[in-house]
């Protein structure tokens, strides 16, 4: 028998804690005069109701989750603040139909940022704070999520991040809940420089506020329609760049770093292994538009480091239309498409490291090859790394290869054009925000789609973010056998 | 210090063999009263005498390689091969230079098919012909390699398939010569076979040897512009089906089921597993073109299995232009030109098996993930499967989604356009043959491509023919230390 009750109870709590950030919303839609107020009440009263009432039907004395419940937990949690914070804009009518509303949502709280949304300028501010709301929420869900639970659950290789609070002891619990209080307060401290800077150049403190929180999360939703493409200063573009970043390395190497190991945080193979790489896309990006596209090189590397950096982050803003920079821009967004940024970072894709550790291992391979007596150990980062995790990290490659693929193939079926089908799964799926192509590309909108795809794309997100096997695994039917 | 003399030596008896081959097309030229003969000749002349300096200069009194000299041996003799089998067409005049020359005759001999000549029809009989003995050669070539070369190296899980003959004791020489005898008996068989099929159903004596040939060894060049399009009959159309499936399973189990155990071949599972694979592809092609494309079902499934089965077995024949088939069948034929035929056999790709066994793991994962401790043995066709096994095929994957990429990037500089560029990346990397798109579709030629990006897909289809490792080996500064 699988028991429920733990699963339901932590997921009232966090439907409170989703009605608690509708709150917010709502006064300030009260506060401009605007009525949208009414309908963030509506949502608060709705997800307070069903969080209340899990809460009371599933009380249990302590809280102590087995694996399944564990991948339960996850998922549903996923679904429930998705399904739960789709209710504003469903309320609102700034969208047509619960699946418009949904996928709008799950894009917020998987930190995507695809948008259906059209007109974003004229919008109430309370819908607008909600969308930034959604994936800030997310970003910090994902970091959690990625230190406290996947290592223990042992998904695609997340299992070489396992620490001492993972092994669910009694006494981890109160470590757990001081990490977990640490992260928070680090996540937090970082919107809020963020914001700050945003605000001191030149943005309003709304604007700085809402791209704050979408650039740590490496969200993406922007208050306008145009994006980043609205505001003309390189400076605020750096600085988005830089906290794009932010985003992207693991949250617990700036705890690490603040206890006075900053060491691990610039020492690391992870955290150098991808400020090269993203280092040399930004210069081949530059390289490349300035000597083919005509545009100063200044002006080029400042365009460059900031699309390069939004989508290999998965952030997802845009600061101008790459998709008129050729087809040689094309398909390395395609690629950074795939990428995504380290582990325990807010940012999705495959994540740097199982990329870092499997071309590593290909290296090691064709040097062995002819000798194949010679045998060396190898680490990451001062962890082990066993054949049993290189195997995890290249079957999870080899499944979101599959997946992205198969996600592909679903959307052709609907008679949409190559690299649209192709790059709308490899968003979806990496959490990026914007496709390739004239349909979804970052100069276009996910509305024009059939609502069957945006339900596709919306499960596509969902298993992207968190890192398939979770979502998968409760759809075999061995995982229900008592 | 790395002996050449044992990899020369073989060498030069195998472009003895290439200019034994030169020789038919030399015959049957002469015997037409054309000119083209002579080119031929000189052919021979140059290969025979290439061929016996390195005999000469580099005799052996026995052949035995280690792992280094395997490599070497295998790449080189690659090149070698396809370098010498330039010769007839640059004399010729049929095509412009030698990187047209070389990429014709890299594309025959590693069995790709992908063409840079126009106007077959007009061509002199020669040189038709000897664009399909290229291709039987590299057949042949290949079924050589998978079996005595490829799982005593090591390459990309191939010694899963390793038998008793790869030992090189001295007392396996004579096995491994009674083997390589025997499989050639059966390519000679399975060749005259298809002949005769075709021969009977209505080519011309000529045109059906020189399909037969490229049908046995799956790849693709045909007498004609319009390849199997210019033959109206589906008798025709079917017997190329099942001649190209004969080519993509795995060889040796006909020898053994010819020895009495038919129950190897049917009863394995990555026949049965292919077949079924197959089946499900042709069946969905069959069912969109029939119900999108306004084509009846008979004559959809003949379309469908021929044109499916001709790119998943890496044929690269094509009866009807794919690309008008919409968006579904684009994806699709895109994931074909991936996935290639059984361990084994003629066909390129990634290799059935692997991705079966890819699959199954992820499946297993699925299922145990849950329950941690769970541990199964696990087998394919009865050896044993092992991590190491396991990881060296994912690596495999890697290595093989990394290579294409990354020629697809290499083309994208060119300014192709995506599907032009990620479709012949992936065409020339399988040894498939035709890509997608307006320019190298089923109804395009490579001809029109730029010189350099006809060296890159050539390396590329090298590359994809030895199976990745094979050649990149050879780039690593740890291959050549002593």
């Amino acid at each position: 028998m699988f028991d429920w009750k733990p699963v339901l109870y932590v997921i009232g709590h966090l439907l409170l804690v989703l009605a608690g950030g509708m709150v917010f919303p709502a006064l300030v839609d009260a506060a401009e005069g605007n009525r949208d107020w009414q309908n963030f009440a509506a949502s608060v009263a709705i997800t307070c109701a069903a969080g209340a009432i899990l809460i009371a039907s599933s009380h249990a004395p302590r809280i102590r989750l087995d694996r399944r419940q564990g991948f339960v937990l996850t998922t549903l949690a996923w679904v429930a603040m998705s399904g739960f914070g789709a209710l504003p804009f469903l309320f609102s009518d700034v969208v047509s139909g619960y699946p418009n509303a949904f996928f709008e949502a799950v894009s917020g709280f998987t930190t995507t940022g695809s948008t259906i949304m059209v007109g974003l300028d004229q919008m109430p501010p309370g819908i607008l704070l909600w969308r930034s709301i959604l994936q800030w929420l997310g970003g910090i869900g994902i970091i959690a999520m990625a230190v406290a639970m996947l290592p223990f659950l042992g998904v695609g290789g997340m299992q070489l991040f396992r620490m001492e609070s993972s092994d669910r002891s009694d006494k981890a619990v109160p470590r757990a809940r001081q990490l977990a209080a640490s992260l928070f307060a680090i996540y937090v401290a970082a919107s809020a420089l963020c914001a700050l800077a945003y605000w001191a150049l030149g943005m309003t403190f709304f604007e700085a506020v809402c791209h704050a929180m979408t650039t740590i999360a490496t969200g993406g939703y922007s208050t306008t329609d145009s994006s980043f493409g609205k505001f003309d200063s390189p400076a605020l573009h750096w600085t988005a760049t830089l906290f794009m970043l932010v985003g992207a390395f693991p949250f617990v190497l700036y705890l690490n770093a603040l206890r006075g190991r900053p060491g691990e945080l610039f020492g690391n193979a992870q955290v150098r292994g991808y400020i090269i790489l993203v280092g040399c896309a930004v210069l081949a990006a530059a390289l490349w538009i300035w000597l083919t596209r005509d545009i100063a090189l200044p002006k080029a590397l400042t365009l460059a480091a900031f699309n390069v950096v939004s989508v290999v982050t998965t952030t997802g803003y845009a600061s101008a239309d790459y998709m008129e920079w050729g087809n040689f821009a094309i398909m390395l967004f395609l690629v950074l498409t795939f990428i995504g940024g380290c582990a325990g970072s807010t940012s999705g894709g495959i994540k740097y490291y199982r990329l870092h550790i499997l071309a590593d291992y290909v290296i090691k391979r064709i040097r062995q090859l002819p000798y194949p007596s010679s045998v060396s150990p190898s680490s990451y980062d001062g962890r082990p790394l066993s054949p049993d995790i290189r195997l995890a990290i290249a079957t999870f490659f080899f499944l979101y290869v599959v997946t992205v693929g198969a996600i592909a193939f679903l959307l052709a079926l609907f008679e949409i054009d190559f690299l649209t089908s192709l790059s709308a799964a490899a968003t979806a799926v990496g959490n990026v925000g914007p496709g390739l192509g004239p349909i979804i590309g970052p100069a276009g909108n996910f509305a024009s789609l059939p609502d069957a795809v945006k339900w596709i794309l919306s499960f596509g997100m969902l298993l992207g973010r968190l890192e398939l096997f979770t979502v998968i695994v409760l759809f075999s039917r061995a995982f229900w056998r008592s």
